[in-house]
């Protein structure tokens, strides 16, 4: 690894795709190997302290961005802990300090990606934070008996509810307009990640936005989905790995990625207990299948747990990331851009 | 001046006594003099998105601070538009993100004047902003008839409402503690100024705490009370200046300050009609009344009028005070701390 340290004028440039914890969960981890980062973000979300702003304020929802801005910040500890600051009382119960920083930057902003360039600035941050998209995007889940819920907040309550299945998931508006910069930092890239993250509310979302999905089938760039490691309630339940990779095939197309990273690390019993409870359990990975669907599964120990939770452990995941990415590409030259 | 801006070692030790705009106004030209500044704030204002706070989140109020910690302010062009930003839109609208800053660090600290020093860290500002107290204070008016009124947001109201004169204010608690720090900074000043602000609200507030009349008073630095240019309706309307001077006094003794500054320049007909309308006028100066108080009175070109309003002028009230500073004390060694 000391060699991509010592090469900064040819780091690789990186393009991650998703949303979540789980994507600011491996940006912390990435930035140790690359400057050139470019985290493309989805703003669909519409629930907690993010869906009270998006309300309130006619802002695409702050708190995912925000996350992997905090991921890749490099400020003085003061204000990492501000940002994580919830306030506790009154009508800002609950409210993140990091998300109203974005809302009162967005409202002195033309776009909602000015304002987190200008939060980017502040907080001094490794690479770029992207919105996928400028445009104020809901989230359209189609079920198995025909119904449709709109919002990402309730689309897992109606699935646990109902037990229907997501057939497909769809934005409103239609196509939203991609970001032009996103789309470069696309074409530019040298590798493509695609989570970690929920399926269906982090990343298919940014694979919607016009010419997203598109842009990464036509990269020739080292293309890796992330598999997650548990699945989730309301979400994924019952999907093994194949039925993940069939799910992101279906929305984005069958040259999206031809390589999945999944985790190896046993898992504590009484941790795995504790998810069936909660309607989750470890993702089967039928090797065979995944590779029917053209995709070569990489297994190697990239998740832990921490306080009870089941996680994608960041430095792990960066550095398998990173292996996988040099031995794909032992020849490669950087592009210089 | 630049004699002053050489001496770095020895720059003055300057006390800076009030709240409002009035105080933000003058730190922003005496910063430009010394980095030794202290502004001691008051903490008892009720109004406003800072009353919102205090009721909610049950925290002094940040605005009279915030002003005089973005006054001092040493950091970047975003950050200071930023904490200038007022949401425009739903439950925060009216709000200001710099009061939502203060109250992120407040949440997180033990007390009120530590989540203040977080935050001049951030804005890396030139010296000291203190509350005069860690305690929630509430303002106290009595009236000629004998009514009382608690509250600053509602005297000025209550007053104009029933035509009648504040005889005294007081706070609830009784006697405060002063933060002691403040009461230490009073101590070592070379030069103590009180206001410029609104005489009830924002400067008396201030000299009940408990120990900083007194330490004011024994003080031998240079002690200068800035004038109001106007009067204000509600509060101190159809004052003279022996009036503003006689009701510090009264609060807070006689040897509270032996030098006043007022302002000498003309100001426009038509902007002195418009504040007829709202029940102001000039602080008619009635030297010989003031001589007879014990307090000398100087006066000089330090306001000016800004979009139609009467206000200090930064820099001509900064080298004004700086220049009595060095008449009266030529010979002062500024005493090494």
């Amino acid at each position: 690894m000391d060699s991509m340290n010592s090469r900064r004028a040819s780091e690789p440039a990186i393009v991650a795709i998703g949303g979540g914890t789980g994507l600011s969960t491996m940006l912390r981890g990435l930035k140790k190997y690359s400057k050139n980062i470019t985290a493309i973000v989805t703003v669909a979300d519409d629930g907690g302290g993010s869906g009270v702003l998006r309300d309130e304020l006619n802002m695409p929802p702050p708190g995912d961005i925000r996350n992997c801005l905090q991921a890749l910040a490099n400020t003085e500890p003061t204000m990492a802990d501000l940002l994580n600051y919830r306030f506790t009382l009154g009508s800002l119960k609950g409210q993140s300090f990091g998300n109203l920083f974005l809302a009162a930057l967005n409202g002195m902003s033309d776009s909602f990606d000015q304002a987190v360039m200008k939060m980017s600035e502040v907080l001094a941050i490794t690479g770029r934070v992207l919105p996928v998209s400028n445009e104020n995007i809901w989230l359209v889940a189609e079920f198995d008996d025909g119904t449709e819920v709109v919002g990402e907040s309730v689309i897992a309550h109606h699935k646990a509810v109902h037990d229907r299945t997501i057939k497909r998931v769809r934005l409103i508006p239609d196509c939203p307009a991609a970001l032009p910069a996103s789309i470069r930092a696309i074409e530019e890239a040298d590798l493509i990640v695609l989570g970690p993250g929920s399926l269906y509310t982090s990343i298919i979302p940014n694979l919607l936005v016009d010419g997203v999905a598109e842009a990464v089938c036509e990269s020739d760039a080292v293309k890796l989905y992330i598999m997650n490691v548990m699945t989730q309630d309301g979400e994924t339940e019952g999907y093994t790995g194949a039925d993940h990779i069939r799910a992101l095939q279906k929305h984005a197309g069958s040259r999206l990625f031809s390589l999945c990273l999944a985790n190896s690390m046993e898992l504590p019993e009484e941790v795995l207990a504790r998810y069936k409870l909660w309607g989750a359990e470890q993702t089967v990975l039928d090797a065979d299948a995944i590779a029917q669907l053209g995709v070569e599964l990489i297994t190697a120990p990239v998740a832990d747990v921490r306080d009870g939770l089941v996680r994608h452990h960041p430095h792990m995941l960066a550095r398998e990331i990173m292996r996988i990415f040099l031995e794909q590409s032992p020849t490669r030259i950087y592009r210089q851009k």
